[in-house]
Protein backbone atom coordinates (compact mmCIF):
# COMPACT_ATOMS: atom_id res chain seq x y z
CA UNK A 1 0.00 0.00 0.00
CA UNK A 2 0.96 3.79 -0.67
CA UNK A 3 1.23 6.29 1.95
CA UNK A 4 -1.77 7.13 3.08
CA UNK A 5 -4.46 10.32 3.02
CA UNK A 6 -5.89 12.06 5.89
CA UNK A 7 -8.45 13.97 4.91
CA UNK A 8 -9.44 17.12 6.67
CA UNK A 9 -9.28 20.18 8.44
CA UNK A 10 -6.37 21.41 10.91
CA UNK A 11 -9.02 22.74 13.44
CA UNK A 12 -10.90 19.75 13.55
CA UNK A 13 -10.60 17.74 17.21
CA UNK A 14 -11.32 14.51 15.74
CA UNK A 15 -9.01 14.97 12.51
CA UNK A 16 -6.16 15.88 15.32
CA UNK A 17 -7.10 12.29 17.14
CA UNK A 18 -6.21 10.46 13.86
CA UNK A 19 -3.29 12.25 13.12
CA UNK A 20 -1.62 11.75 17.07
CA UNK A 21 -2.64 7.77 16.12
CA UNK A 22 -0.67 8.15 13.32
CA UNK A 23 2.39 9.44 15.19
CA UNK A 24 2.49 7.53 17.99
CA UNK A 25 2.59 4.48 15.17
CA UNK A 26 5.22 6.38 13.08
CA UNK A 27 3.25 6.17 9.85
CA UNK A 28 3.56 8.53 6.89
CA UNK A 29 0.57 10.13 5.67
CA UNK A 30 -0.41 12.98 2.99
CA UNK A 31 -2.71 14.77 4.68
CA UNK A 32 -5.51 16.46 2.25
CA UNK A 33 -7.12 20.00 3.04
CA UNK A 34 -11.05 20.15 3.18
CA UNK A 35 -12.26 23.53 3.47
CA UNK A 36 -14.71 23.44 6.29
CA UNK A 37 -15.52 27.66 5.34
CA UNK A 38 -17.04 26.76 1.84
CA UNK A 39 -18.73 23.76 2.96
CA UNK A 40 -16.40 21.34 0.87
CA UNK A 41 -16.99 18.39 3.44
CA UNK A 42 -20.58 18.38 2.21
CA UNK A 43 -20.33 18.25 -1.29
CA UNK A 44 -18.58 15.66 -3.82
CA UNK A 45 -15.93 14.08 -4.06
CA UNK A 46 -15.59 14.55 0.16
CA UNK A 47 -19.03 12.90 0.46
CA UNK A 48 -18.01 9.88 -1.08
CA UNK A 49 -15.79 9.59 1.68
CA UNK A 50 -17.54 10.51 4.20
CA UNK A 51 -21.57 10.03 3.26
CA UNK A 52 -22.39 12.23 6.64
CA UNK A 53 -20.24 15.16 5.29
CA UNK A 54 -17.85 15.53 8.34
CA UNK A 55 -13.75 15.22 8.51
CA UNK A 56 -11.82 13.15 9.00
CA UNK A 57 -11.87 10.46 6.29
CA UNK A 58 -8.74 8.13 5.96
CA UNK A 59 -7.69 6.20 2.40
CA UNK A 60 -5.45 3.36 3.23
CA UNK A 61 -4.99 2.45 -0.63
CA UNK A 62 -8.74 1.53 -1.82
CA UNK A 63 -10.23 1.47 1.63
CA UNK A 64 -12.06 4.33 2.74
CA UNK A 65 -12.64 5.18 6.09
CA UNK A 66 -14.26 7.62 8.39
CA UNK A 67 -15.18 7.93 12.43
CA UNK A 68 -12.30 9.10 14.35
CA UNK A 69 -12.26 6.57 16.73
CA UNK A 70 -12.98 3.88 14.32
CA UNK A 71 -10.05 4.91 12.42
CA UNK A 72 -7.58 4.90 15.25
CA UNK A 73 -9.06 1.32 15.76
CA UNK A 74 -7.95 0.61 12.11
CA UNK A 75 -4.53 1.89 12.74
CA UNK A 76 -3.92 0.69 15.90
CA UNK A 77 -4.95 -3.17 14.53
CA UNK A 78 -3.50 -2.81 11.31
CA UNK A 79 -0.18 -1.85 11.85
CA UNK A 80 -0.09 -3.29 15.50
CA UNK A 81 3.84 -3.52 14.97
CA UNK A 82 4.83 -0.20 14.52
CA UNK A 83 5.49 2.19 16.99
CA UNK A 84 3.47 2.61 20.24
CA UNK A 85 0.94 -0.56 20.94
CA UNK A 86 -1.98 1.66 21.88
CA UNK A 87 -3.94 -1.34 22.67
CA UNK A 88 -2.88 -4.58 24.72
CA UNK A 89 -2.95 -7.72 23.68
CA UNK A 90 -4.26 -9.32 26.41
CA UNK A 91 -7.98 -9.84 25.93
CA UNK A 92 -9.16 -8.64 29.51
CA UNK A 93 -7.10 -5.39 29.30
CA UNK A 94 -7.89 -4.77 25.80
CA UNK A 95 -11.28 -4.60 27.47
CA UNK A 96 -10.59 -2.24 30.13
CA UNK A 97 -9.20 -0.36 27.41
CA UNK A 98 -12.91 -0.16 25.31
CA UNK A 99 -14.19 0.40 28.66
CA UNK A 100 -12.75 3.95 28.94
CA UNK A 101 -13.13 4.51 25.15
CA UNK A 102 -16.32 4.33 25.70
CA UNK A 103 -16.58 6.63 28.84
CA UNK A 104 -14.05 9.16 26.31
CA UNK A 105 -16.97 9.15 23.62
CA UNK A 106 -19.82 9.53 25.64
CA UNK A 107 -18.87 11.17 29.26
CA UNK A 108 -16.45 12.99 28.58
CA UNK A 109 -16.71 13.97 24.90
CA UNK A 110 -20.53 14.98 25.72
CA UNK A 111 -19.26 18.31 28.00
CA UNK A 112 -15.94 18.87 26.86
CA UNK A 113 -16.99 19.31 23.51
CA UNK A 114 -19.59 21.57 24.13
CA UNK A 115 -16.93 23.52 26.32
CA UNK A 116 -14.64 24.09 23.33
CA UNK A 117 -16.91 24.51 20.92
CA UNK A 118 -18.84 26.98 23.07
CA UNK A 119 -15.76 29.09 24.43
CA UNK A 120 -13.22 28.82 21.75
CA UNK A 121 -14.94 27.71 18.46
CA UNK A 122 -17.89 30.47 18.69
CA UNK A 123 -15.85 33.63 18.98
CA UNK A 124 -14.29 32.12 16.18
CA UNK A 125 -17.46 31.72 14.09
CA UNK A 126 -18.78 35.30 14.89
CA UNK A 127 -20.91 34.14 17.40
CA UNK A 128 -21.57 34.82 21.35
CA UNK A 129 -20.62 32.28 24.21
CA UNK A 130 -23.92 31.30 25.85
CA UNK A 131 -22.40 31.56 29.74
CA UNK A 132 -25.43 29.24 30.77
CA UNK A 133 -24.38 25.82 28.88
CA UNK A 134 -20.77 26.73 29.92
CA UNK A 135 -21.77 26.25 33.57
CA UNK A 136 -24.41 23.45 32.80
CA UNK A 137 -21.47 21.92 30.86
CA UNK A 138 -18.85 22.33 33.53
CA UNK A 139 -20.33 21.04 35.89
CA UNK A 140 -20.92 17.77 34.11
CA UNK A 141 -17.52 18.07 33.37
CA UNK A 142 -16.73 18.18 36.86
CA UNK A 143 -18.50 15.12 37.54
CA UNK A 144 -16.68 12.96 35.56
CA UNK A 145 -12.73 14.25 36.09
CA UNK A 146 -13.72 13.24 39.32
CA UNK A 147 -14.40 9.57 38.59
CA UNK A 148 -10.82 10.29 36.50
CA UNK A 149 -8.87 11.18 39.46
CA UNK A 150 -10.25 8.66 41.78
CA UNK A 151 -9.03 5.83 38.50
CA UNK A 152 -5.80 8.09 37.95
CA UNK A 153 -4.96 7.35 41.92
CA UNK A 154 -4.87 3.71 41.17
CA UNK A 155 -3.68 3.08 37.41
CA UNK A 156 -1.02 5.17 35.61
CA UNK A 157 -3.04 5.57 32.37
CA UNK A 158 -6.94 5.52 32.31
CA UNK A 159 -7.09 2.05 30.29
CA UNK A 160 -4.17 0.44 32.62
CA UNK A 161 -0.63 0.91 33.33
CA UNK A 162 0.30 1.41 29.84
CA UNK A 163 -0.68 4.33 27.50
CA UNK A 164 -3.53 3.25 24.87
CA UNK A 165 -6.09 4.69 22.67
CA UNK A 166 -8.03 5.51 25.49
CA UNK A 167 -5.88 8.37 25.98
CA UNK A 168 -5.02 9.24 23.01
CA UNK A 169 -9.09 10.41 22.53
CA UNK A 170 -8.55 13.07 24.88
CA UNK A 171 -5.86 15.12 23.13
CA UNK A 172 -7.02 17.43 21.35
CA UNK A 173 -10.26 18.56 23.71
CA UNK A 174 -8.11 18.24 26.47
CA UNK A 175 -5.45 20.40 24.46
CA UNK A 176 -7.92 23.03 23.52
CA UNK A 177 -9.85 23.40 26.98
CA UNK A 178 -6.25 24.03 28.63
CA UNK A 179 -6.11 26.90 26.90
CA UNK A 180 -9.51 28.77 28.71
CA UNK A 181 -10.65 28.59 32.43
CA UNK A 182 -12.10 25.29 32.24
CA UNK A 183 -8.08 24.56 32.89
CA UNK A 184 -9.07 25.18 36.32
CA UNK A 185 -11.26 21.97 36.73
CA UNK A 186 -8.00 19.97 35.45
CA UNK A 187 -5.69 21.96 37.82
CA UNK A 188 -7.58 21.40 41.07
CA UNK A 189 -7.37 17.48 40.66
CA UNK A 190 -3.54 16.81 40.91
CA UNK A 191 -3.75 12.99 39.02
CA UNK A 192 -5.52 14.03 36.81
CA UNK A 193 -3.25 17.13 35.73
CA UNK A 194 -0.70 15.28 35.80
CA UNK A 195 -1.96 12.32 33.55
CA UNK A 196 -2.78 15.88 31.53
CA UNK A 197 0.81 16.91 31.14
CA UNK A 198 2.13 13.52 30.72
CA UNK A 199 0.09 12.50 27.62
CA UNK A 200 0.36 16.50 26.49
CA UNK A 201 4.23 15.71 26.42
CA UNK A 202 4.54 13.25 24.06
CA UNK A 203 6.64 13.34 21.10
CA UNK A 204 3.86 12.17 18.83
CA UNK A 205 1.08 14.86 20.11
CA UNK A 206 3.80 17.39 20.11
CA UNK A 207 4.36 16.89 16.35
CA UNK A 208 0.80 17.04 15.90
CA UNK A 209 0.21 20.21 17.04
CA UNK A 210 3.13 22.03 14.98
CA UNK A 211 2.13 20.78 11.90
CA UNK A 212 -1.53 21.30 12.53
CA UNK A 213 -0.46 25.02 13.63
CA UNK A 214 1.32 25.23 10.72
CA UNK A 215 -1.35 24.67 8.41
CA UNK A 216 -3.86 26.66 9.85
CA UNK A 217 -1.49 29.56 9.82
CA UNK A 218 -0.53 28.85 6.01
CA UNK B 1 -17.32 -19.02 35.24
CA UNK B 2 -20.66 -18.89 36.95
CA UNK B 3 -24.05 -17.20 35.61
CA UNK B 4 -23.16 -13.07 34.42
CA UNK B 5 -24.95 -11.23 35.98
CA UNK B 6 -26.64 -8.33 34.39
CA UNK B 7 -27.70 -5.18 36.63
CA UNK B 8 -30.01 -2.69 35.46
CA UNK B 9 -33.02 -1.64 34.96
CA UNK B 10 -36.09 -2.90 32.48
CA UNK B 11 -36.93 -0.01 30.79
CA UNK B 12 -32.95 1.23 30.10
CA UNK B 13 -32.26 1.43 26.35
CA UNK B 14 -28.85 0.56 27.03
CA UNK B 15 -29.44 -2.20 29.23
CA UNK B 16 -31.51 -3.77 26.96
CA UNK B 17 -28.94 -3.32 24.41
CA UNK B 18 -26.97 -5.75 26.79
CA UNK B 19 -29.43 -8.22 27.21
CA UNK B 20 -29.95 -8.66 23.02
CA UNK B 21 -26.30 -9.37 22.96
CA UNK B 22 -26.85 -11.89 25.76
CA UNK B 23 -29.68 -13.44 23.77
CA UNK B 24 -28.03 -13.49 20.66
CA UNK B 25 -24.89 -15.78 22.50
CA UNK B 26 -27.38 -17.04 24.02
CA UNK B 27 -25.55 -16.82 27.62
CA UNK B 28 -27.68 -17.28 30.90
CA UNK B 29 -27.89 -14.31 32.66
CA UNK B 30 -28.73 -13.30 36.32
CA UNK B 31 -30.97 -9.54 35.95
CA UNK B 32 -30.34 -7.38 39.33
CA UNK B 33 -32.58 -5.30 39.57
CA UNK B 34 -31.43 -1.16 40.38
CA UNK B 35 -34.34 0.62 41.49
CA UNK B 36 -33.47 3.69 39.66
CA UNK B 37 -36.34 5.87 41.28
CA UNK B 38 -34.33 5.62 44.50
CA UNK B 39 -31.11 6.76 42.95
CA UNK B 40 -29.82 3.21 43.93
CA UNK B 41 -27.94 3.23 40.84
CA UNK B 42 -25.97 6.78 42.52
CA UNK B 43 -25.30 4.81 46.14
CA UNK B 44 -23.04 1.40 46.88
CA UNK B 45 -22.77 -1.41 45.99
CA UNK B 46 -24.15 -0.04 42.50
CA UNK B 47 -21.48 2.78 42.19
CA UNK B 48 -18.44 0.00 42.76
CA UNK B 49 -19.93 -1.58 39.96
CA UNK B 50 -19.82 1.44 37.72
CA UNK B 51 -18.38 4.86 39.06
CA UNK B 52 -20.91 7.29 36.48
CA UNK B 53 -23.46 5.39 38.23
CA UNK B 54 -25.12 4.52 35.95
CA UNK B 55 -27.25 1.29 34.33
CA UNK B 56 -25.74 -1.32 33.07
CA UNK B 57 -23.01 -3.02 34.59
CA UNK B 58 -22.16 -6.71 34.23
CA UNK B 59 -20.09 -8.80 36.22
CA UNK B 60 -18.19 -12.09 34.42
CA UNK B 61 -16.80 -13.86 37.36
CA UNK B 62 -14.21 -11.65 39.09
CA UNK B 63 -14.68 -9.16 36.33
CA UNK B 64 -16.91 -5.84 36.26
CA UNK B 65 -17.63 -4.12 33.33
CA UNK B 66 -20.01 -0.59 32.37
CA UNK B 67 -20.58 0.71 29.34
CA UNK B 68 -23.35 -1.09 27.14
CA UNK B 69 -21.16 -0.93 23.97
CA UNK B 70 -17.82 -1.84 25.83
CA UNK B 71 -19.77 -4.69 27.11
CA UNK B 72 -21.39 -5.98 23.93
CA UNK B 73 -17.41 -6.11 22.58
CA UNK B 74 -16.46 -7.67 25.51
CA UNK B 75 -19.39 -10.47 25.65
CA UNK B 76 -18.66 -10.79 21.54
CA UNK B 77 -15.44 -11.63 21.65
CA UNK B 78 -15.03 -13.69 24.80
CA UNK B 79 -17.45 -15.83 23.87
CA UNK B 80 -17.02 -16.03 19.97
CA UNK B 81 -17.98 -19.48 19.50
CA UNK B 82 -21.37 -19.15 21.17
CA UNK B 83 -24.48 -18.42 19.01
CA UNK B 84 -24.66 -15.48 16.79
CA UNK B 85 -21.23 -14.27 15.45
CA UNK B 86 -22.07 -10.69 16.06
CA UNK B 87 -18.35 -9.78 14.40
CA UNK B 88 -16.76 -10.79 11.33
CA UNK B 89 -13.68 -12.66 12.18
CA UNK B 90 -12.15 -10.76 8.47
CA UNK B 91 -10.12 -7.36 9.93
CA UNK B 92 -11.50 -5.70 7.33
CA UNK B 93 -14.57 -6.68 7.58
CA UNK B 94 -14.62 -5.90 11.49
CA UNK B 95 -13.16 -2.77 10.53
CA UNK B 96 -16.45 -1.62 8.75
CA UNK B 97 -18.67 -2.84 11.68
CA UNK B 98 -16.47 -0.73 13.69
CA UNK B 99 -17.28 2.49 11.60
CA UNK B 100 -20.94 1.51 11.67
CA UNK B 101 -20.87 1.14 15.20
CA UNK B 102 -19.23 4.50 16.04
CA UNK B 103 -21.78 5.74 13.08
CA UNK B 104 -24.72 4.73 15.65
CA UNK B 105 -22.91 5.43 18.94
CA UNK B 106 -22.67 9.30 17.66
CA UNK B 107 -24.71 10.49 14.56
CA UNK B 108 -27.68 7.99 15.16
CA UNK B 109 -28.15 7.58 19.22
CA UNK B 110 -27.67 11.48 19.49
CA UNK B 111 -30.31 12.19 17.58
CA UNK B 112 -32.28 9.22 18.57
CA UNK B 113 -31.87 9.18 22.40
CA UNK B 114 -33.03 12.49 22.83
CA UNK B 115 -36.44 11.94 20.82
CA UNK B 116 -37.16 8.77 22.98
CA UNK B 117 -36.72 11.08 25.79
CA UNK B 118 -38.52 14.04 24.62
CA UNK B 119 -41.35 12.01 23.50
CA UNK B 120 -41.56 8.89 25.83
CA UNK B 121 -39.48 9.12 28.72
CA UNK B 122 -40.69 12.72 29.50
CA UNK B 123 -44.34 12.09 29.98
CA UNK B 124 -43.98 9.15 32.59
CA UNK B 125 -41.65 11.39 34.43
CA UNK B 126 -44.52 13.87 34.64
CA UNK B 127 -42.41 16.31 32.68
CA UNK B 128 -43.91 18.33 28.78
CA UNK B 129 -41.77 17.30 25.96
CA UNK B 130 -40.26 20.06 24.53
CA UNK B 131 -41.76 20.44 20.99
CA UNK B 132 -39.32 22.18 19.63
CA UNK B 133 -36.41 19.93 20.76
CA UNK B 134 -38.14 17.37 18.62
CA UNK B 135 -38.51 19.03 15.66
CA UNK B 136 -34.85 20.09 15.63
CA UNK B 137 -34.24 16.38 16.38
CA UNK B 138 -36.45 15.02 14.01
CA UNK B 139 -34.56 16.98 11.25
CA UNK B 140 -30.96 15.32 12.42
CA UNK B 141 -32.67 12.06 12.58
CA UNK B 142 -34.17 12.40 9.36
CA UNK B 143 -30.69 13.09 7.48
CA UNK B 144 -28.82 9.99 9.79
CA UNK B 145 -31.32 7.68 8.20
CA UNK B 146 -30.54 9.18 4.76
CA UNK B 147 -27.34 7.93 4.97
CA UNK B 148 -28.83 4.70 5.98
CA UNK B 149 -31.08 4.57 3.12
CA UNK B 150 -28.57 4.77 0.59
CA UNK B 151 -26.14 2.10 3.05
CA UNK B 152 -28.77 -0.44 3.15
CA UNK B 153 -29.58 -0.29 -0.47
CA UNK B 154 -25.91 -1.93 -0.83
CA UNK B 155 -25.44 -3.91 2.09
CA UNK B 156 -28.40 -6.00 3.69
CA UNK B 157 -26.81 -4.99 6.91
CA UNK B 158 -24.70 -1.33 8.07
CA UNK B 159 -21.53 -3.33 9.40
CA UNK B 160 -22.13 -5.43 5.66
CA UNK B 161 -23.74 -8.61 4.60
CA UNK B 162 -24.36 -10.13 7.93
CA UNK B 163 -25.99 -8.49 11.33
CA UNK B 164 -23.87 -7.47 13.38
CA UNK B 165 -23.07 -5.37 16.96
CA UNK B 166 -23.74 -2.05 14.86
CA UNK B 167 -27.46 -3.36 13.85
CA UNK B 168 -27.74 -4.91 16.94
CA UNK B 169 -26.71 -1.35 19.01
CA UNK B 170 -30.06 0.37 17.40
CA UNK B 171 -32.31 -1.92 18.77
CA UNK B 172 -33.57 -0.62 22.00
CA UNK B 173 -34.09 2.92 20.51
CA UNK B 174 -35.55 1.77 17.32
CA UNK B 175 -38.11 -0.52 18.74
CA UNK B 176 -39.11 2.52 21.85
CA UNK B 177 -39.67 4.95 18.45
CA UNK B 178 -41.50 3.23 16.61
CA UNK B 179 -44.39 3.41 19.21
CA UNK B 180 -44.27 6.79 18.58
CA UNK B 181 -44.94 9.80 15.66
CA UNK B 182 -41.30 9.21 14.66
CA UNK B 183 -42.18 6.09 12.82
CA UNK B 184 -43.21 7.66 9.87
CA UNK B 185 -39.20 9.11 9.11
CA UNK B 186 -38.54 5.41 9.36
CA UNK B 187 -41.49 4.62 7.22
CA UNK B 188 -40.69 6.61 4.61
CA UNK B 189 -37.34 4.31 3.70
CA UNK B 190 -38.13 1.09 2.51
CA UNK B 191 -34.67 -0.02 2.97
CA UNK B 192 -34.63 1.55 6.49
CA UNK B 193 -38.40 -0.10 7.00
CA UNK B 194 -37.08 -3.72 5.91
CA UNK B 195 -34.34 -3.52 7.99
CA UNK B 196 -35.97 -2.24 11.45
CA UNK B 197 -38.62 -5.01 10.44
CA UNK B 198 -35.85 -7.74 9.86
CA UNK B 199 -33.73 -7.17 13.00
CA UNK B 200 -36.66 -6.13 15.42
CA UNK B 201 -38.37 -9.55 14.53
CA UNK B 202 -34.97 -11.44 15.57
CA UNK B 203 -35.78 -14.48 18.22
CA UNK B 204 -33.52 -12.56 20.77
CA UNK B 205 -34.32 -9.18 20.56
CA UNK B 206 -38.28 -10.53 21.14
CA UNK B 207 -37.24 -12.48 24.52
CA UNK B 208 -35.30 -9.35 25.25
CA UNK B 209 -39.20 -7.43 25.27
CA UNK B 210 -40.88 -10.00 26.77
CA UNK B 211 -38.37 -10.64 29.57
CA UNK B 212 -37.92 -6.66 30.13
CA UNK B 213 -42.08 -6.40 29.81
CA UNK B 214 -41.84 -9.18 32.30
CA UNK B 215 -40.19 -7.19 34.72
CA UNK B 216 -41.81 -4.00 34.15
CA UNK B 217 -44.77 -4.97 34.90
CA UNK B 218 -44.60 -7.16 38.29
Amino acid sequence: MGTMKLHGHPISPAVRRVAACLEEKGLPYEFVFVDLSTGQQKKEPFISLNPFGQVPALEDGDLKLFESRAITQYITRTYADKGTPLLPTDPLKQTMVSVWSEVESHAFDAAASKLSFEILIKPILGMSTDEGAVEVQQGKLAQVLDVYESRLGKSKYLGGEDFSLADLHHLPIINNLLGTKIKALFDARPHVSAWCADILARPAWQKVLASMNMKLSS
